[in-house]
Protein backbone atom coordinates (compact mmCIF):
# COMPACT_ATOMS: atom_id res chain seq x y z
CA UNK A 1 0.00 0.00 0.00
CA UNK A 2 0.92 3.61 -0.72
CA UNK A 3 0.13 6.23 1.59
CA UNK A 4 0.48 10.00 0.24
CA UNK A 5 -0.63 12.94 2.87
CA UNK A 6 -1.33 16.41 1.93
CA UNK A 7 -0.54 18.59 4.89
CA UNK A 8 1.12 22.39 5.76
CA UNK A 9 2.67 20.53 8.82
CA UNK A 10 4.54 17.02 7.53
CA UNK A 11 7.02 17.78 10.41
CA UNK A 12 4.01 16.78 12.86
CA UNK A 13 3.73 12.79 11.71
CA UNK A 14 7.59 11.52 11.92
CA UNK A 15 7.05 10.97 15.41
CA UNK A 16 3.92 8.73 14.68
CA UNK A 17 5.39 7.17 11.21
CA UNK A 18 8.88 6.07 12.63
CA UNK A 19 7.26 4.31 15.77
CA UNK A 20 6.09 1.02 15.93
CA UNK A 21 4.41 -1.11 13.82
CA UNK A 22 4.09 1.51 11.26
CA UNK A 23 8.28 1.83 11.40
CA UNK A 24 7.69 -2.03 11.56
CA UNK A 25 5.76 -2.13 8.26
CA UNK A 26 7.62 0.16 6.51
CA UNK A 27 10.61 -2.16 7.28
CA UNK A 28 9.03 -5.04 6.16
CA UNK A 29 8.16 -3.32 2.44
CA UNK A 30 4.12 -3.30 3.18
CA UNK A 31 3.40 0.29 3.06
CA UNK A 32 5.20 3.36 1.88
CA UNK A 33 4.15 6.96 1.99
CA UNK A 34 5.07 10.23 1.13
CA UNK A 35 4.12 13.58 3.00
CA UNK A 36 3.29 16.21 0.28
CA UNK A 37 3.10 20.19 1.89
CA UNK A 38 0.06 21.35 -0.83
CA UNK A 39 2.12 24.54 -0.20
CA UNK A 40 4.45 23.85 -3.05
CA UNK A 41 1.28 24.00 -5.40
CA UNK A 42 0.22 27.55 -5.03
CA UNK A 43 0.09 29.84 -7.80
CA UNK A 44 0.78 32.64 -6.53
CA UNK A 45 4.31 34.89 -5.57
CA UNK A 46 3.59 34.91 -1.60
CA UNK A 47 2.86 30.69 -1.53
CA UNK A 48 -0.63 32.01 0.57
CA UNK A 49 -3.28 28.58 0.46
CA UNK A 50 -5.66 30.49 2.11
CA UNK A 51 -8.20 33.26 1.53
CA UNK A 52 -11.09 34.96 3.17
CA UNK A 53 -14.53 33.47 2.97
CA UNK A 54 -16.77 35.09 0.47
CA UNK A 55 -19.86 36.49 2.37
CA UNK A 56 -17.59 37.18 5.45
CA UNK A 57 -17.11 36.03 8.54
CA UNK A 58 -14.04 35.24 10.75
CA UNK A 59 -11.61 32.52 9.70
CA UNK A 60 -9.88 31.80 6.86
CA UNK A 61 -10.83 29.28 3.80
CA UNK A 62 -8.33 26.98 2.14
CA UNK A 63 -8.02 27.76 -1.46
CA UNK A 64 -8.73 24.88 -4.42
CA UNK A 65 -5.97 25.76 -6.48
CA UNK A 66 -3.17 24.11 -4.55
CA UNK A 67 -5.43 21.27 -3.23
CA UNK A 68 -6.38 20.23 -6.30
CA UNK A 69 -2.88 20.94 -8.63
CA UNK A 70 -0.97 18.36 -5.55
CA UNK A 71 -3.68 15.88 -5.76
CA UNK A 72 -3.26 15.88 -10.07
CA UNK A 73 0.62 16.01 -9.38
CA UNK A 74 0.38 12.60 -7.21
CA UNK A 75 -1.89 10.90 -9.83
CA UNK A 76 0.20 11.92 -12.73
CA UNK A 77 2.84 9.91 -11.24
CA UNK A 78 1.38 6.51 -10.46
CA UNK A 79 -1.07 4.73 -12.71
CA UNK A 80 -3.33 3.59 -9.46
CA UNK A 81 -6.91 4.58 -9.07
CA UNK A 82 -6.52 6.25 -5.49
CA UNK A 83 -9.34 6.67 -2.74
CA UNK A 84 -8.96 10.45 -1.97
CA UNK A 85 -9.75 10.98 1.36
CA UNK A 86 -10.94 14.40 3.29
CA UNK A 87 -10.24 14.65 6.78
CA UNK A 88 -12.95 16.60 8.41
CA UNK A 89 -15.56 17.31 10.66
CA UNK A 90 -18.39 16.92 8.38
CA UNK A 91 -17.03 13.18 6.66
CA UNK A 92 -18.65 9.93 7.87
CA UNK A 93 -17.96 8.84 11.41
CA UNK A 94 -14.92 6.54 11.10
CA UNK A 95 -15.04 2.42 12.64
CA UNK A 96 -13.49 -0.19 12.37
CA UNK A 97 -15.61 -1.65 9.01
CA UNK A 98 -13.84 1.77 7.08
CA UNK A 99 -10.53 0.48 8.25
CA UNK A 100 -11.49 -3.08 6.93
CA UNK A 101 -12.53 -1.58 3.69
CA UNK A 102 -9.45 1.12 3.26
CA UNK A 103 -7.03 -1.64 3.99
CA UNK A 104 -8.19 -3.72 0.97
CA UNK A 105 -6.76 -0.31 -1.50
CA UNK A 106 -3.41 0.17 -2.73
CA UNK A 107 -3.21 3.82 -2.88
CA UNK A 108 -4.81 6.17 -0.73
CA UNK A 109 -4.39 10.16 -0.30
CA UNK A 110 -5.39 12.10 2.75
CA UNK A 111 -6.00 15.76 2.65
CA UNK A 112 -5.59 17.57 5.91
CA UNK A 113 -6.75 20.81 6.49
CA UNK A 114 -5.49 23.12 9.10
CA UNK A 115 -7.89 25.33 11.45
CA UNK A 116 -9.19 26.96 8.46
CA UNK A 117 -12.42 25.35 6.55
CA UNK A 118 -12.06 23.86 3.04
CA UNK A 119 -13.67 25.56 0.29
CA UNK A 120 -16.45 23.69 -0.78
CA UNK A 121 -15.03 22.63 -4.58
CA UNK A 122 -12.33 20.66 -2.66
CA UNK A 123 -15.17 18.18 -1.78
CA UNK A 124 -15.45 17.45 -5.40
CA UNK A 125 -12.48 16.35 -5.70
CA UNK A 126 -12.48 13.75 -2.98
CA UNK A 127 -13.72 9.84 -2.88
CA UNK A 128 -14.34 9.75 0.76
CA UNK A 129 -14.89 12.53 3.81
CA UNK A 130 -14.02 10.93 6.74
CA UNK A 131 -14.41 12.29 10.82
CA UNK A 132 -12.95 10.28 13.62
CA UNK A 133 -15.01 11.72 16.01
CA UNK A 134 -17.68 14.70 17.61
CA UNK A 135 -14.85 16.90 19.12
CA UNK A 136 -12.70 19.65 17.07
CA UNK A 137 -9.32 19.19 16.44
CA UNK A 138 -7.00 21.77 15.49
CA UNK A 139 -6.53 20.08 12.11
CA UNK A 140 -6.68 17.45 9.67
CA UNK A 141 -3.44 15.87 10.85
CA UNK A 142 -4.24 13.75 13.76
CA UNK A 143 -7.36 12.02 12.42
CA UNK A 144 -4.65 10.64 9.36
CA UNK A 145 -2.62 9.41 11.92
CA UNK A 146 -4.85 7.44 13.45
CA UNK A 147 -6.53 6.39 10.21
CA UNK A 148 -3.16 5.17 9.08
CA UNK A 149 -2.52 3.41 12.16
CA UNK A 150 -6.08 1.55 12.05
CA UNK A 151 -5.48 0.68 8.15
CA UNK A 152 -2.28 -0.07 8.16
CA UNK A 153 -2.04 -2.87 11.37
CA UNK A 154 -4.89 -4.94 9.24
CA UNK A 155 -2.29 -5.54 6.13
CA UNK A 156 -1.11 -9.18 6.15
CA UNK A 157 1.62 -9.93 8.03
CA UNK A 158 2.00 -6.48 9.94
CA UNK A 159 1.18 -7.40 13.25
CA UNK A 160 2.94 -10.52 14.86
CA UNK A 161 1.58 -12.28 17.49
CA UNK A 162 2.43 -10.05 20.14
CA UNK A 163 0.88 -7.47 18.98
CA UNK A 164 -2.43 -8.58 17.82
CA UNK A 165 -4.69 -10.73 20.41
CA UNK A 166 -6.32 -8.41 23.27
CA UNK A 167 -7.16 -5.73 21.19
CA UNK A 168 -9.86 -6.59 18.69
CA UNK A 169 -12.70 -5.30 20.76
CA UNK A 170 -14.43 -4.16 17.55
CA UNK A 171 -13.82 -7.62 15.31
CA UNK A 172 -16.01 -9.73 17.57
CA UNK A 173 -18.26 -6.35 18.12
CA UNK A 174 -18.44 -6.71 22.12
CA UNK A 175 -15.54 -5.00 24.51
CA UNK A 176 -12.91 -6.60 25.73
CA UNK A 177 -12.92 -8.96 28.84
CA UNK A 178 -11.23 -8.03 31.90
CA UNK A 179 -7.28 -9.19 31.82
CA UNK A 180 -5.37 -10.23 34.88
CA UNK A 181 -1.56 -11.16 34.96
CA UNK A 182 0.67 -11.46 37.57
CA UNK A 183 0.81 -10.77 40.66
CA UNK A 184 -1.95 -13.00 41.77
CA UNK A 185 -2.78 -10.26 44.40
CA UNK A 186 -1.94 -6.87 43.76
CA UNK A 187 -2.23 -4.56 46.87
CA UNK A 188 -5.22 -6.68 48.25
CA UNK A 189 -6.52 -6.69 44.64
CA UNK A 190 -6.82 -10.76 43.62
CA UNK A 191 -7.51 -12.30 40.55
CA UNK A 192 -10.65 -13.92 39.82
CA UNK A 193 -10.08 -17.54 41.00
CA UNK A 194 -11.59 -19.04 37.84
CA UNK A 195 -8.43 -17.70 36.08
CA UNK A 196 -5.98 -19.40 37.92
CA UNK A 197 -8.41 -22.96 37.82
CA UNK A 198 -6.75 -24.09 34.71
CA UNK A 199 -10.35 -24.98 33.56
CA UNK A 200 -10.58 -23.98 29.89
CA UNK A 201 -14.05 -24.18 29.45
CA UNK A 202 -14.65 -22.52 32.60
CA UNK A 203 -12.31 -19.95 31.61
CA UNK A 204 -13.79 -19.39 28.21
CA UNK A 205 -16.99 -19.06 29.73
CA UNK A 206 -16.64 -16.44 32.45
CA UNK A 207 -14.52 -14.44 29.44
CA UNK A 208 -17.84 -14.21 27.53
CA UNK A 209 -19.68 -13.14 30.25
CA UNK A 210 -17.28 -10.64 31.41
CA UNK A 211 -17.44 -9.24 28.16
CA UNK A 212 -21.24 -9.19 27.47
CA UNK A 213 -21.40 -8.10 30.92
CA UNK A 214 -19.33 -4.90 30.41
CA UNK A 215 -20.80 -3.80 27.01
CA UNK A 216 -23.91 -4.10 28.42
CA UNK A 217 -22.81 -1.97 30.82
CA UNK A 218 -20.94 0.40 28.99
CA UNK A 219 -22.32 0.41 25.41
CA UNK A 220 -25.16 -1.13 24.98
CA UNK A 221 -25.72 -0.09 21.61
CA UNK A 222 -23.26 -2.20 20.14
CA UNK A 223 -25.16 -5.56 21.24
CA UNK A 224 -27.49 -4.87 18.43
CA UNK A 225 -24.95 -5.71 16.14
CA UNK A 226 -23.50 -9.00 17.64
CA UNK A 227 -24.44 -12.49 16.85
CA UNK A 228 -25.33 -13.71 20.13
CA UNK A 229 -25.86 -17.46 21.14
CA UNK A 230 -28.82 -18.86 23.12
CA UNK A 231 -26.28 -18.78 26.78
CA UNK A 232 -25.69 -15.35 25.40
CA UNK A 233 -28.97 -14.15 25.50
CA UNK A 234 -29.90 -16.15 28.60
CA UNK A 235 -27.20 -14.37 30.78
CA UNK A 236 -28.14 -10.76 29.22
CA UNK A 237 -31.27 -11.98 29.66
CA UNK A 238 -30.21 -12.57 33.71
CA UNK A 239 -28.30 -8.83 33.77
CA UNK A 240 -31.46 -7.19 32.40
CA UNK A 241 -33.69 -8.70 35.25
CA UNK A 242 -30.64 -7.88 37.80
CA UNK A 243 -30.92 -4.47 36.72
CA UNK A 244 -34.60 -4.29 37.04
CA UNK A 245 -34.49 -5.57 40.80
CA UNK A 246 -32.05 -3.20 41.74
CA UNK A 247 -33.98 -0.41 40.57
CA UNK A 248 -36.77 -1.59 42.98
CA UNK B 1 -2.57 23.44 32.59
CA UNK B 2 0.04 20.60 33.51
CA UNK B 3 -0.58 17.46 31.50
CA UNK B 4 1.61 14.11 32.09
CA UNK B 5 1.08 11.74 29.91
CA UNK B 6 2.45 7.42 30.70
CA UNK B 7 3.89 5.89 27.57
CA UNK B 8 6.20 3.47 26.60
CA UNK B 9 6.71 5.59 23.64
CA UNK B 10 7.77 8.98 24.44
CA UNK B 11 9.38 9.29 21.01
CA UNK B 12 6.16 9.40 19.22
CA UNK B 13 4.99 13.05 20.57
CA UNK B 14 7.22 15.19 19.41
CA UNK B 15 6.04 16.33 16.24
CA UNK B 16 2.93 16.78 17.23
CA UNK B 17 3.42 18.94 20.43
CA UNK B 18 5.96 20.81 19.04
CA UNK B 19 3.99 22.16 16.41
CA UNK B 20 1.66 24.57 15.36
CA UNK B 21 -1.18 25.56 18.73
CA UNK B 22 0.18 23.10 20.88
CA UNK B 23 3.90 24.30 20.61
CA UNK B 24 2.00 28.13 20.86
CA UNK B 25 0.21 27.16 23.38
CA UNK B 26 3.05 26.06 25.31
CA UNK B 27 5.14 29.04 24.61
CA UNK B 28 2.55 31.54 25.78
CA UNK B 29 2.81 29.16 29.43
CA UNK B 30 -0.86 27.88 29.03
CA UNK B 31 0.29 24.27 28.75
CA UNK B 32 3.67 22.50 30.61
CA UNK B 33 3.88 18.62 30.03
CA UNK B 34 6.18 15.55 30.57
CA UNK B 35 6.26 12.34 29.20
CA UNK B 36 7.05 9.36 31.56
CA UNK B 37 8.26 6.18 30.03
CA UNK B 38 6.56 3.99 32.62
CA UNK B 39 8.93 1.09 32.03
CA UNK B 40 11.66 3.41 33.99
CA UNK B 41 9.10 2.48 37.17
CA UNK B 42 9.28 -1.42 36.77
CA UNK B 43 10.41 -3.54 39.74
CA UNK B 44 12.38 -6.27 38.07
CA UNK B 45 15.41 -6.30 36.87
CA UNK B 46 14.66 -6.61 32.79
CA UNK B 47 12.50 -3.87 33.09
CA UNK B 48 9.40 -5.79 31.90
CA UNK B 49 6.44 -3.59 31.91
CA UNK B 50 3.99 -6.75 30.68
CA UNK B 51 3.39 -10.26 31.31
CA UNK B 52 1.47 -13.42 30.19
CA UNK B 53 -2.44 -13.31 30.83
CA UNK B 54 -3.87 -15.90 33.23
CA UNK B 55 -5.76 -18.06 32.54
CA UNK B 56 -4.20 -17.91 29.04
CA UNK B 57 -4.81 -16.63 25.54
CA UNK B 58 -2.63 -14.66 23.34
CA UNK B 59 -1.18 -11.12 23.66
CA UNK B 60 0.82 -9.97 26.65
CA UNK B 61 -0.96 -7.81 29.83
CA UNK B 62 0.04 -5.26 31.24
CA UNK B 63 1.19 -5.68 34.57
CA UNK B 64 -0.14 -2.53 37.25
CA UNK B 65 3.03 -2.43 39.38
CA UNK B 66 4.90 0.09 37.43
CA UNK B 67 1.67 1.98 36.54
CA UNK B 68 0.82 2.45 39.98
CA UNK B 69 4.42 3.30 40.78
CA UNK B 70 4.40 6.21 37.80
CA UNK B 71 1.41 8.03 38.91
CA UNK B 72 1.89 7.53 42.43
CA UNK B 73 5.42 9.63 42.23
CA UNK B 74 3.82 12.21 39.59
CA UNK B 75 0.92 13.02 42.16
CA UNK B 76 3.87 13.05 44.83
CA UNK B 77 5.58 15.99 43.20
CA UNK B 78 2.21 17.78 42.49
CA UNK B 79 -0.15 18.75 45.03
CA UNK B 80 -2.80 18.30 42.90
CA UNK B 81 -6.14 16.43 42.06
CA UNK B 82 -5.57 15.22 39.03
CA UNK B 83 -7.78 13.82 36.22
CA UNK B 84 -5.98 10.20 35.36
CA UNK B 85 -7.69 9.08 32.25
CA UNK B 86 -6.86 5.72 30.90
CA UNK B 87 -7.00 5.48 27.08
CA UNK B 88 -9.09 2.33 26.02
CA UNK B 89 -11.45 0.78 23.55
CA UNK B 90 -13.93 -0.14 26.38
CA UNK B 91 -13.72 3.62 27.68
CA UNK B 92 -16.87 6.40 27.15
CA UNK B 93 -16.94 7.92 24.03
CA UNK B 94 -15.00 10.91 23.52
CA UNK B 95 -16.73 13.89 22.45
CA UNK B 96 -16.50 17.68 22.80
CA UNK B 97 -18.68 18.13 25.88
CA UNK B 98 -15.70 15.88 27.77
CA UNK B 99 -13.31 18.00 26.38
CA UNK B 100 -14.79 21.51 27.55
CA UNK B 101 -15.00 19.53 31.05
CA UNK B 102 -11.19 18.83 30.65
CA UNK B 103 -10.39 21.67 30.17
CA UNK B 104 -11.24 22.79 33.38
CA UNK B 105 -8.98 21.33 35.15
CA UNK B 106 -5.81 22.23 36.24
CA UNK B 107 -3.66 18.77 35.86
CA UNK B 108 -4.07 15.51 33.76
CA UNK B 109 -2.29 12.15 33.66
CA UNK B 110 -2.79 9.99 30.45
CA UNK B 111 -2.03 6.62 30.87
CA UNK B 112 -1.40 5.00 26.87
CA UNK B 113 -1.20 1.16 26.87
CA UNK B 114 0.23 0.11 23.50
CA UNK B 115 -0.57 -3.19 22.10
CA UNK B 116 -1.15 -5.02 25.37
CA UNK B 117 -4.54 -4.83 27.16
CA UNK B 118 -4.30 -3.59 30.18
CA UNK B 119 -4.52 -5.75 34.02
CA UNK B 120 -7.71 -4.86 35.43
CA UNK B 121 -6.67 -3.62 38.64
CA UNK B 122 -5.24 -0.73 36.72
CA UNK B 123 -8.57 0.75 36.02
CA UNK B 124 -8.96 1.59 40.32
CA UNK B 125 -6.35 3.91 40.13
CA UNK B 126 -8.10 5.92 37.10
CA UNK B 127 -10.95 8.81 37.35
CA UNK B 128 -11.78 8.54 33.22
CA UNK B 129 -11.45 5.73 30.96
CA UNK B 130 -11.74 7.24 26.78
CA UNK B 131 -12.07 6.20 23.84
CA UNK B 132 -12.20 8.01 20.53
CA UNK B 133 -14.00 5.57 18.49
CA UNK B 134 -14.94 2.42 17.53
CA UNK B 135 -11.83 1.13 15.53
CA UNK B 136 -8.50 -0.82 16.70
CA UNK B 137 -5.34 1.51 17.40
CA UNK B 138 -1.92 -0.02 18.09
CA UNK B 139 -1.72 1.74 21.42
CA UNK B 140 -3.26 4.98 23.64
CA UNK B 141 -1.07 7.65 22.29
CA UNK B 142 -2.65 8.69 19.13
CA UNK B 143 -5.92 8.97 21.51
CA UNK B 144 -3.94 10.91 23.78
CA UNK B 145 -2.70 13.48 21.25
CA UNK B 146 -6.12 13.76 19.96
CA UNK B 147 -7.69 14.61 23.64
CA UNK B 148 -4.81 16.86 24.41
CA UNK B 149 -4.91 19.04 21.20
CA UNK B 150 -8.96 19.40 21.34
CA UNK B 151 -8.68 20.19 24.92
CA UNK B 152 -5.68 22.77 24.78
CA UNK B 153 -7.16 24.55 22.31
CA UNK B 154 -10.18 25.45 24.74
CA UNK B 155 -7.73 26.86 26.81
CA UNK B 156 -7.93 31.00 27.28
CA UNK B 157 -6.29 32.46 25.06
CA UNK B 158 -4.70 29.91 22.87
CA UNK B 159 -6.61 30.27 19.43
CA UNK B 160 -6.32 33.34 17.80
CA UNK B 161 -8.50 34.82 15.57
CA UNK B 162 -7.14 32.91 12.63
CA UNK B 163 -7.46 29.91 14.15
CA UNK B 164 -10.92 30.04 15.63
CA UNK B 165 -13.62 30.38 13.30
CA UNK B 166 -14.86 27.82 11.14
CA UNK B 167 -14.28 24.67 12.77
CA UNK B 168 -17.02 24.73 15.44
CA UNK B 169 -19.47 22.32 13.79
CA UNK B 170 -19.69 20.71 17.36
CA UNK B 171 -20.36 24.03 18.96
CA UNK B 172 -23.41 24.78 17.74
CA UNK B 173 -24.26 21.44 17.16
CA UNK B 174 -24.54 21.45 13.54
CA UNK B 175 -22.20 20.66 10.67
CA UNK B 176 -20.94 23.93 9.59
CA UNK B 177 -22.57 25.23 6.11
CA UNK B 178 -19.99 25.26 3.02
CA UNK B 179 -17.41 27.78 2.64
CA UNK B 180 -16.08 29.81 -0.40
CA UNK B 181 -13.06 31.85 -1.24
CA UNK B 182 -11.53 32.97 -4.30
CA UNK B 183 -11.49 32.71 -7.68
CA UNK B 184 -15.50 33.05 -8.00
CA UNK B 185 -15.28 30.62 -10.81
CA UNK B 186 -12.49 27.80 -10.29
CA UNK B 187 -12.53 25.62 -13.32
CA UNK B 188 -16.32 26.07 -13.56
CA UNK B 189 -17.51 25.55 -10.55
CA UNK B 190 -18.74 28.88 -9.30
CA UNK B 191 -19.61 30.41 -5.67
CA UNK B 192 -23.13 30.40 -4.87
CA UNK B 193 -24.38 34.37 -6.12
CA UNK B 194 -25.95 34.86 -2.89
CA UNK B 195 -22.06 34.98 -1.41
CA UNK B 196 -21.15 37.69 -3.76
CA UNK B 197 -24.35 39.58 -2.97
CA UNK B 198 -23.72 41.69 0.42
CA UNK B 199 -26.87 41.30 1.28
CA UNK B 200 -26.13 40.33 4.57
CA UNK B 201 -29.51 38.91 6.25
CA UNK B 202 -29.73 36.64 2.92
CA UNK B 203 -25.65 35.52 3.64
CA UNK B 204 -26.81 34.13 7.27
CA UNK B 205 -30.28 32.63 6.11
CA UNK B 206 -27.83 30.57 3.24
CA UNK B 207 -25.56 29.57 5.87
CA UNK B 208 -28.34 28.58 8.24
CA UNK B 209 -30.34 26.88 6.04
CA UNK B 210 -26.85 24.66 4.15
CA UNK B 211 -25.89 23.72 7.99
CA UNK B 212 -29.31 22.03 8.51
CA UNK B 213 -29.24 20.99 5.35
CA UNK B 214 -26.18 19.21 5.48
CA UNK B 215 -27.01 17.92 8.91
CA UNK B 216 -29.91 16.74 7.99
CA UNK B 217 -28.24 14.60 4.87
CA UNK B 218 -25.37 13.83 6.98
CA UNK B 219 -25.57 13.28 10.31
CA UNK B 220 -29.61 13.86 11.68
CA UNK B 221 -28.98 12.22 15.30
CA UNK B 222 -27.53 15.52 15.55
CA UNK B 223 -30.25 18.03 15.40
CA UNK B 224 -32.10 15.84 18.26
CA UNK B 225 -29.62 18.08 20.51
CA UNK B 226 -30.00 21.14 18.83
CA UNK B 227 -32.12 24.25 19.83
CA UNK B 228 -34.04 25.14 16.87
CA UNK B 229 -35.95 28.28 16.13
CA UNK B 230 -39.48 28.07 14.22
CA UNK B 231 -37.52 29.22 11.09
CA UNK B 232 -35.07 26.21 11.26
CA UNK B 233 -38.16 23.68 12.05
CA UNK B 234 -39.91 25.15 9.01
CA UNK B 235 -37.04 24.28 6.93
CA UNK B 236 -36.37 21.30 8.29
CA UNK B 237 -39.92 19.86 7.39
CA UNK B 238 -39.47 21.13 4.14
CA UNK B 239 -36.58 18.92 3.56
CA UNK B 240 -38.20 16.13 5.12
CA UNK B 241 -41.35 16.74 2.61
CA UNK B 242 -38.75 17.09 -0.32
CA UNK B 243 -37.22 13.87 0.63
CA UNK B 244 -40.63 11.27 0.71
CA UNK B 245 -41.52 13.04 -2.49
CA UNK B 246 -37.77 12.11 -4.36
CA UNK B 247 -39.13 8.86 -2.78
CA UNK B 248 -42.46 8.39 -4.51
Amino acid sequence: MHIDILTLFPEMFSGVFDTSILKKAREKGKFTYRLVNFREYTENKHHKVDDYPYGGGAGMVLSPQPVYDAVESIQNDKETDPRIILMCPQGEQYNQRKAEELAKEEHLIFICGHYEGYDERIRKLVTDEISIGDFVLTGGELGAMVVVDSVVRLLPEVLGNKESAPQDSFSTGLLEHPHYTRPADFRGMKVPDVLLSGNHAKIEQWRREQSLKRTFERRPDLLHHVQLTEEDKNFLERLRSEKRNDKN
